[in-house]
């Protein structure tokens, strides 16, 4: 069975991206024609691989958009699967749930992602430890994604505590790398907005992948993402952006712009 | 409109009770005679509420075992809550879904548990901090419950790191008290496994109510929550047990048991 982070790995070098969309079909943003069929949320995300899945190494629907539509969302992320899965099975793909229970709860969620919509990975808080994780990390076939430094603007309000020197971002990372990844399929959220903080991270953990949200809308930087997180073999980032490409005029060009400038200053580093 | 709180507060002291039942409809525990129904979770659920409804100030369905059965499960929970609104409109409820995310995607969240499915709370994890959790937060009507010491065996992974002089778990209770209380709509999640540290948390933040999970099934217990968790108003605790009452042979007599127990302790303190 492939690891699937070697499954990312394969994809990235394949079409030479790191390019991730963000599948977030905001049910108050998707354009007028969608809504009026059976299934909008569906039909906009077709569109949308379709639109962009040469310069993708991976998608990430975040849930959030369609648990707001109850039930029939769900439906509709578990079609999104189906539809890609059946046309696209090599390309990566996460579900962004921000999930973590304690230990055997967590089945069920471990059920949903990886099983009912068969995703390759989920991304997961640290609050409750690797204890409680354990369901999500003894999935040797998946990857769990670990909430390490993230990219909002109140981030630091915990993740920027300090524990003797080190801040709290760095214990998650150091812990998630040296200690949850026995199966080497962890990896971790790191925000393109924190460059500084990136370098860092990349530092104490060389090897790791980061999920890199906030480029685009939430004001990060592609070449600073680049210079800072890049690991020794030119991986080690899973690069996102949502709605600056899905919500485009022309999602096709806003893609393709972004997985240039990804490989223009890949091939610079 | 009514605070979320006192609806808490007022059935807790017009049925004597701090008795929350844990809705974790699991699939795999059900009894049989349920599993041949249509809707298996909710059937199982009525029978759970018709058995235990005199005694109980709260409901708390966990949404992993729903998610576990995909858009089935999210539609038997809101035929529960649907059932449970018209039968028993007083009884204070809540999502137990320690969700977080970033700024407005939240919104997704909130308006599916505090809107679509209409729950009275939802759990969330603090490490993306107050920001991120606006939308949740800025909901004057509804409940916040933060994770601040979880009842796992892993919690003080990092919930016990030191910074200063102070647990993170102090931290977080602190923050959420004096800081992202604003709307007096916060209340935490504090562990039935960890009396030591409830009676700290108690007196960092003498009036806030907590959540506390871990009686029973894990190990917690009644005496020690009581005169640990107890506020000055002889309330500030919703004391949930799940497992144990809703899959015993006769749950309405665990649920009397524990009901009783309760006042006990409470009319010793």
């Amino acid at each position: 069975m492939m690891n699937s982070l070697e499954k990312y790995n394969e994809r990235a070098k394949k079409i030479n991206s790191l390019l991730c969309v963000g599948l977030d079909a905001d049910f108050s943003k998707i354009p007028e024609r969608f809504l009026k069929l059976e299934f909008p949320q569906f039909e906009f995300n077709k569109y949308i691989i379709e639109e962009t899945n040469e310069y993708v190494a991976a998608y990430k629907p975040n849930i959030a958009f369609y648990e707001a539509r109850g039930d029939q969302g769900l439906k509709e992320l578990k079609m999104t699967m189906e539809y890609l899965q059946q046309k696209y099975p090599d390309i990566f793909t996460i579900l962004d749930a921000k999930r973590a229970d304690i230990g055997n709860t967590n089945n069920g969620y471990v059920y949903m992602a990886f099983d009912w919509l068969n995703f390759d990975a989920i991304t997961l808080h640290p609050y409750l430890g690797e204890e409680a994780l354990k369901p999500f990390l003894d999935r040797k076939d998946k990857t769990s994604i670990i909430l390490c430094r993230t990219s909002n603007s109140g981030a630091g309000e915990f993740q920027d505590l300090e524990i003797e020197d080190k801040k709290l971002w760095q214990i998650v990372a150091e812990k998630v790398s040296n200690i949850w990844n026995k199966n080497n399929n962890c990896m971790l959220v790191v925000g393109a907005t924190y460059p500084e903080e990136m370098k860092k991270i990349r530092s104490f953990v060389p090897d790791m992948t980061f999920l890199v949200p906030g480029i685009g809308a939430q004001g990060g930087d592609v070449k600073s993402v680049i210079e800072s997180g890049l690991n020794k073999e030119g991986l080690g980032l899973i690069i996102n952006s949502s709605r600056g490409i899905i919500f485009a005029d022309n999602p096709k060009e806003e893609a393709r712009k972004l997985f240039e400038e990804i490989k223009k200053y890949r091939a610079l580093s």
